[in-house]
């Protein structure tokens, strides 16, 4: 139940540094009978690596998984998983530098007032590598959602900066070339340049990630206070320099009416998904949608005021390989966070509720977003 | 570990619906030693109890609470400390209507799925009535965070709906007839002009409500995955109608750059908070500061489209006594939230790290909002 | 996640002291749409009621429960159920002599060095009235086990102080007078006269119970450390009064040799039933045996030395109204344990392996208890 | 909070299958600022490793335990520490033909029940080598217990199947081939010659392991479920083979009278131990006195009747390379898993009562150990 388990039946106890021997977790509780290989987890992984355009850090790390335990045969036994990822590219020099020193919204100056210590070297267990280890996890996650229920979670650029994206297809995802994971090619032009034009500057900037999983049943959420969306919330928000989270409308609620807002129902579906596919903390049946802030690098080139562990004033710069823009990476990471809640509360609910299917009518959704609502079969408890 | 216990070692355990014998809960983890007393929670009870203004539900509910446990002689004795309301106004005939439909956006549907047996009477679990408890326990939370670190916690509401409040002085918000929590009485006549105008239209509207913890010392968070932010994400979104959560600049974060988003540090102190006192996941010694997004009431008294059990398409109307802004009462619900969660913060790491005291050179703050951050003496692990 | 919540599915918050105003416990997680009724938890509080028989506490206290929350039109609703119990016959000056003084072997020394704080009223806390919350909410756990997996639980004294008490029949445990749960009324002269003459010596006496359940589905458990059987000692163990636990042999294990321990299997089913119905962690679908040892009552009315809380020399007896043999209460308590780990793991392996049943050919045990080993449907993940 | 993770703050997840690429564990929650090495686990495991004398498994395992994180120039951080033991000596050949049939008191039946698939290799997850985490994660516990407490925690075979051990001096146990851990040089010819016979007929027998921790303050412990006693009977009852826990007097206490049992406290301190340090679930601040109770080998020559997954009757002997005596192996093991329950009441006792140091008389205790009872200084709320 320490702070490095997530999870509460699908539990995914994460460990590393940055530039420590290895990256990893423990993944307990996976349903047996799961056909998985290393090659499921590195496709994910490999979509959240370094290395990958000019406009992420330069850093090269292969992140190949192992498989330490778990699986036989290529399927899962039902006991804990070991992911292990060793550290390869670790240029502790390009951080000696800032042994002393805080970097302003970084991270260092709360982990040296913590715990009395920290690993410096590219920030330790807060550097950005730690999320490999959520998408290794999640890569499990998904895949057994997917197969037991056919679930479907898809993530995007949203905004960079002052650009917003608008969606256009989920196709343009899978162009080549489209670095960003934005849902729409023809905004690439203007992405890539924008990069140059910060990078270039030596600042940083944020972003906006959607992230939607079509498919979930109804009736997944633990209310009063483990809610879907609230598990939702809280992984969101444990993803590195996410400041902020909202479900479906989100914060455009506080203008709207409840004549607006409320999702009216008819035999055919939803008429709207303003709730994001969560109402009393609770899956609808509809597409449950996330969107979240991601805040600028706080490591960045230009100069900056700050102090050393003595309390003295010093100027800080970082001159380490990061992403100007760490919301470029975020897509899988959110993917993999909203996976892995999904199917913890997927277990929790059938824990209490059992998962014996009865027929029901299908209520098909007309939501902006053309997706379909599956209102499940309800889940007797005995 | 079910999903009606809140905390991981400040545990609270919350049972009850809105039209049955009683609400309450159990505090199992409080510190032993606080004086505490029925008049103290009830003190914040009341700053969220029904029918103390034309613009909230007009139920009649003293919320008496009654503490049945863990207290002796005036103090807490370590053991669990059980509270208990009974629920007096009930008046279940106003919703005996609407047992075999569903409300559009309320939560009465995904319960139905979920355990396929609900109990309709005024909206049994899901009713915002619940977060009575929340109060109650926070209460007790609230108290041991002053009177052990001098912590504060307020809130207040910085929207509703299309207008936004601009923040004047925490003093105007004890200012007689100020029902709205609003930072700035100059605005009351607006308010009230609104809240008319949206009662006799019979529908509803939504809200923003900002709450800030100063005194927080830094060093609270248990990163990767139980940040303190992510926690405080997590607690907020359980908040009945919740649609979102920010923490400091949140999502503003988009379009800032890093130079503009980082807090510069000075021998002085952090020369602005955007961060909203949490730094990679730890609190930094600066305000805790966290903004939600309150949807609109899903119960109004205007025609809306939906289904019964059966699917059959029905309109539904409801004409019990409900909130036209649920988020005028949710400022207490969201500060009662913020001090649960650092309570558990507290204690999680005092048992990491220990909590004997050390001189350090304190840190001020000139953020916008004034603050002072107490860059509190680090703990130390041994 | 604190001290006083049992089980990690199926949760048990308890509260309450001997002397305040009530005790209690909040149970999350209970699946939804099982019947339960004041009256189902009332017939088996009625079973560990104080003042029964002679040999026994005369503090007279009904027990009688109210349930607050959780069942609707006596159906569970799958939220949580709140069990109330308030205390009736408080004679607190029974124990104004000892506040200032510990008991040897009572708890009241380790409260008071752990809290700085104590309520002394009958032991507060620490008082073995806080057990009736464990059968109330075990009353929930028994009856889902029974109806759902045909499981029964029952329990008997094996052996008060040196006499062994020969397993003849459980139907002796109903006989008019056994107030014993003696599985033999032949032993009840024997056991009368024992307790008449300890009763007069004003000294106490220990006591074995042993619990079996029959009928439990073969893979429940959570290895490698939540096993069912290390679940079952934790339970057990948590109890007051109790020194030991035995699962199956035992404690005679040590002196079996392989041959002789291990259950062998024929298609007819096992041979014996030395592991107790639990190998590996799992259940095996033979009879699950636990065996207790519970302690003499410290609470005694000859002299004993003892200290106050200033360290000082002190000579202690106690004149409340206390069991000369706490075991003699015990066995429906003990039983209630069992059931409520139980059905945690039901839950638990649920959770991971779905609830889905099919066929499988039964192997029948001949254990020397006789009983039928249930080799269930192995449960399918997916 | 599956059900391979140990302890609710000093966490301990474990991983890996006997004849998988490895075994290991994510400890989480580790107070920072520990001085810990793979030198100081190592010499832990060595204590358990098998091969090290003619009496236990001549499997070949140097055990070498990799830190893979959490410890930054030698000193703990307080962030995960990840332990990997690469598996070396698989002899998969040895365990073929016994894929299909289940070996008679063995895991393997539950396992293939409970998930419908099982790694037989080595009896998988079941295998006792998992034993070897327990070992490696409880040396960094021993090492904060006894650097921070100076608790020592110390273990040995007071039996041998028919053979008692008495105690006789703590410094026997550090004899050169004293392969037993026995108490009691003069014991070992019997032993070795009980041992030669048994390992010649190819049965198996069963053991008795004692451990003991001295210098545990007062006031650990989370009653009313979580107590002191109730978790290490749980921690106990998880070691393979274990089938009974005891605390102090255990089963004595059942023909013990109360005048008898309950240990008198003077100035000078306790008079008496039959509690073992444990008095209503909190440490006394006397010798916590462990007993279990360890079955024999269930993979023995010797032919047993069983069957096959298909349900057909089966002749099953093993001829891997096992223990005839688990037992002989099981002190460090035992003293471990001892370990781990305390530095978690540590951490969870200083979570809730601080953990600020004030003066108090001690007691000193004339238990028949001779262990010096600490009555520690009670721990400060505030």
């Amino acid at each position: 139940m320490s702070g490095n388990t997530l999870g509460k039946l699908f539990c995914v106890s994460s460990f590393g540094e940055s530039h420590g021997p290895a990256i990893g977790c423990v993944v307990d509780g996976c349903p047996p009978g799961l056909a998985i290989s290393e090659a499921d987890i590195q496709a994910e992984l490999d979509r959240r690596k370094p290395g990958t355009s000019r406009h992420v850090t330069q850093r090269r790390e292969p992140d190949t998984v192992e498989i330490l335990s778990g699986v036989y045969e290529g399927v899962t036994t039902g006991t804990p998983i070991a992911l292990l990822i060793r550290n390869q590219d670790q240029r502790s020099k390009d951080y000696s530098n800032i042994a002393e020193t805080f970097r302003p919204g970084h991270a260092d100056y709360g982990y040296w007032q913590k715990y009395g210590i920290r690993d410096p070297r590219g920030g330790g267990r807060s550097s950005a590598r730690e999320t490999a280890v959520r998408v290794a996890a999640g890569a499990i996650a998904r895949k057994w959602l997917t197969e037991r229920y056919g679930i479907v979670i898809r993530g995007y650029m949203a905004q960079l900066g002052p650009i917003e994206i608008p969606f256009n297809s989920w196709d343009d995802l899978d162009a080549e070339g489209n670095a960003f994971f934005a849902p729409n090619l023809a905004m690439l032009p203007e992405l890539d340049a924008y990069m140059d034009e910060l990078r270039k500057s030596g600042d940083s900037i944020g972003a906006r990630i959607n992230v939607v999983a079509s498919g979930v049943p109804v009736g997944w959420g633990e209310p009063v206070y483990d809610r879907l969306d609230a598990d939702i919330a809280y992984a969101m928000m444990s993803i590195n320099a996410v400041k902020g989270v909202e479900i479906g409308a989100g914060f455009r609620s506080i203008v709207q009416r409840g004549t607006e807002h409320s999702d009216e129902m008819t035999p055919a579906g939803f008429l709207s998904n303003h709730a994001g596919g969560v109402l009393g903390g609770i899956s609808s049946g509809q597409d449950v949608m996330v969107s979240v802030a991601i805040k600028p690098t706080s490591s960045i080139r230009l100069d900056r005021r700050s102090i050393d562990k003595a309390g003295n004033p010093v100027i800080v710069n970082t001159h380490g390989r990061h992403d100007p823009c760490v919301g470029i990476r975020a897509t899988p990471i959110a993917e993999s966070m909203l996976a892995l809640v999904l199917i913890d509360h997927a277990l929790r609910h059938r824990a209490q509720n059992g998962d014996v299917q009865c027929p029901t009518p299908r209520i098909a959704a007309l939501a902006p977003e053309g997706t379909q609502a599956v209102a499940s079969p309800r889940a007797r408890g005995d």
